[in-house]
């Protein structure tokens, strides 16, 4: 099916119908417009035609996977990181080049080992959450209460949880556009607050994450206000399940665990910047971009090596065309997704006293590199733009609303107008967080009708009358 | 087609006729006798149908992985297996079950970490190859000779590596009889060796395994004699692909790696044997086998607690049909096979001198837990009741000899007979010798046609007139 769709993508004879690849009931509720006369621009069809039979974000990717590797918010990684974006923008031709530091709280991740140590004694595979405290020093070794659910903890007593670990497990459902993600990542955020609100010492969770391999999956957690900071971690799917059969068997389990996390301080960070500065219209811009920041545990490939790739590979293929687009076409690379939207944030304080109003429509690729399946649209006019650029995709129109990706949130919020590609992350949750978010998991042809994607929504942002706000 | 297979063979009248699932070449040279008319009889039909609906394997390996856990040969956690097994083989209804101890050197595995240093600076998933030197304190930092196979290295002249650490990689090939693992094991085998031979300080190889995981696959490596001991460890498929990458960019690629594994002396390691005592001819043995022991980094689902849940689940299927055979049943849980088959070498030593001239036909199941899908002989006589035990099973003659299995190869070269159900190893080396061989791999059908053939081989040999020696 993705070969299929990409190979059909390819002949812009068929693909000018996007009836093709378009279920009839989404056509019928998503699609007033007679879909089937629409036909791409000559430059839309260059521009995706140069995608496909291109590289562009799979070298780009591959380049600061291997070149950088693992680069947390704040890390001198992801300095490095921002170095390396410096001088990929410039490579491929990006103007005004530029970081936009800002500062942050940087956590970093130290020793995390943990074991059944009776009835049954073995190794457990576990990670911090990212912003958990440390054990005490020689670690905490407690029996284990066991929650199927996070509601079933929600759902308990304050108190009676005294000196125990608190095993929260609850499986993510597999969906295309990662919908289990939200509602199993309550236990992730929330596990350690209501865990200590009932006097627990420790938590670990089944990881959120949808494989079955020794693989824990980190990422940020957060701690309530006024109630005892207490360390969490996170156990591999098959570590869960060990948990669980030993639970099942009745008798106390203890399990011992010992992480050594600490907040280090204010460390720098920063986005990256590039532009391809516009013919006609250079105030305007139109906004792509991905996170340059990682997890630690794997070298970022799918998050969000990728979303980098996948933007800074559309600006290349652009250039590489000669076409010159009207509005200014920016590429950020924000740093400091992973532990809080802080790029994000950084981006709209930086902006909002100067060029904020000025942003036409601004997305970000941030869910790995299967190929867009839909558009959805964040705008207040000219939605019409936002379903032609799908069609030249041929891809349908969803009538979810969207916010155009999580740096974009903040901005979105300031009256940015926003769009996305909704990409297939039905395997997203494999990987996500992991050691084995590598490049390898990259696959060529679907990195790169991601590049065509943003490319047609750059393009025809740019030559679009309206101004997506409603006020043109 | 698993699944089908495993459906029809459920169905008495379908599987009578073993064409339904024979390739026509297969049968044509593998099967003169006209197997269309064959008919399993009434109790072995009653064993497969109740090994099929049962989940003797499955609860045993559940067990087995969840109440030891890793257990390597010669550790405590072996010993503990050899208690569990004990305990087990009694509650299943087995007679004679005892110990079978035998001393060997155990080596343990200590801290073990890689990193590139330059000139990406990142984390490297490794572990130490089983008998592997440690590094000297502080570990080893030199710089990369890459050999993009084993080949390579060997056909490099002696000399020349002063200094260095050799990188070996080369893929290994998928195949469902595992055809694949013999060549690529050479590096893994006699690359410390070969390394050392021409000057190097320690060596990385890609993992022999056949996935895209950031799992590295340990098991056992040799050093010849008279040359230096040098540290090897294994990389993840990923880590190898990374280091492939930054050695492609030109430079010297520097790597540091520390791994503390010791040889920590003689500890007493044994095999585990109970029985069904034969009703007819109770001094002639049939033997069904898998290894006890494991690696550490997984629980030893696939490699072998299955092997001790198919041999152990069948004779349970056969005490549970209140069947009586003719023969003795005895049921073989090998100690120290992933070290060097002490355990099989063991049990020649101490039965060449009483009963191993009185074992008829012998097996183990040491390939995980996928579906046999052919029968092989490794007899001198009544080659005909091995076909016709695939014939009940629904499943061709393969004209390939065997040896029985790992830890039956000792004894085979002894003289006694062997035969083997091939299973289908195809993804069997995605999880050999990782974290990730653990229980949730299993599926229960799949296993549990394994113990309908394991049940179908230990009725029909204690029942064959043949001694499958040649010397009746």
């Amino acid at each position: 099916m993705r070969a299929l769709l990409i190979s059909l993508l390819a002949s812009s004879t068929l693909i000018g119908c996007s009836e093709t690849l378009t279920p009839p009931e989404k056509e019928a509720s998503s699609t007033p417009a007679k879909s089937a006369e629409y036909q791409r621009s000559p430059e839309v069809d260059r521009l995706i035609k140069a995608a496909l039979a291109g590289t562009q974000a799979y070298d780009i990717t591959e380049s600061l996977t291997t070149e950088v590797g693992p680069r947390v918010g704040g890390s001198p990684e992801e300095a490095k990181a921002r170095e390396w974006a410096v001088a990929k923008f410039k490579e491929i031709g990006l103007q005004n080049v530029r970081i936009e530091p800002f500062t942050m709280p940087y956590w970093e991740r130290g020793i995390e080992t943990a074991a059944i140590v009776s009835p049954n004694p073995q190794q457990l595979y576990i990670t911090s959450l990212g912003g958990s405290v440390a054990t005490p020093e020689g670690g905490i070794e407690a029996e284990l209460a066991y929650f199927p659910t996070f509601e079933d903890l929600k759902n308990a007593p304050e108190g009676g949880l005294e000196g125990k670990i608190v095993f929260i497990s609850g499986r993510m459902k597999k969906a295309p556009d990662g919908a289990g993600y939200g509602p199993a990542n309550q236990k992730r955020r929330e596990g350690a607050t209501e865990a200590a609100k009932r006097g627990a010492v420790a938590v670990v969770i089944r990881s959120v994450g949808t494989d079955s391999h020794r693989f824990p999956h980190t990422g940020m957690m957060r701690y309530a206000d006024g109630v005892k900071k207490i360390p969490i971690a996170a156990l591999s799917a098959p570590d869960a399940d060990q948990l669980e059969r030993t639970l099942s068997r009745g008798g106390e389990v203890t399990v011992k665990m010992e992480m050594t996390p600490a907040w280090r301080g204010e460390r720098e960070s920063g986005n990256v910047i590039g532009e391809i500065i516009g013919s006609e219209k250079p105030d305007e811009i139109v906004l792509v971009s991905g996170h340059l920041d990682s997890w630690d545990l794997g070298t970022g490939a799918i998050d969000d090596g990728a979303g980098i790739g996948i933007s800074a590979g559309a600006a290349r293929v652009i250039i590489e065309s000669g076409l010159k687009p009207k509005r200014t076409l920016r590429v950020v690379a924000f740093g400091a997704e992973e532990v809080g939207l802080l790029g994000g944030f950084a981006y709209v304080a930086a902006h909002k006293d100067t060029d904020l109003d000025n942003h036409v429509l601004a997305t970000e690729s941030d869910f790995g590199a299967g190929p867009a399946y839909e558009i959805k649209s964040g705008v207040k006019s000219g939605v019409s733009v936002i379903r032609a650029m799908g069609q030249a995709m041929g891809l349908p129109f969803s009538d979810m609303p969207t916010n155009g990706g999580p740096d974009i949130g903040p901005m979105s919020r300031q009256g940015v107008p926003t769009m996305r590609w909704q990409q297939d992350g039905t395997d997203y949750f494999d990987l996500h967080h992991t050691p084995d978010d590598t490049f390898d998991k990259i696959d060529k042809d679907e990195i790169q009708q991601n590049v065509a994607a943003f490319a047609t929504m750059m393009w025809m942002a740019s030559e679009a009358d309206t101004n997506f706000r409603g006020d043109e």
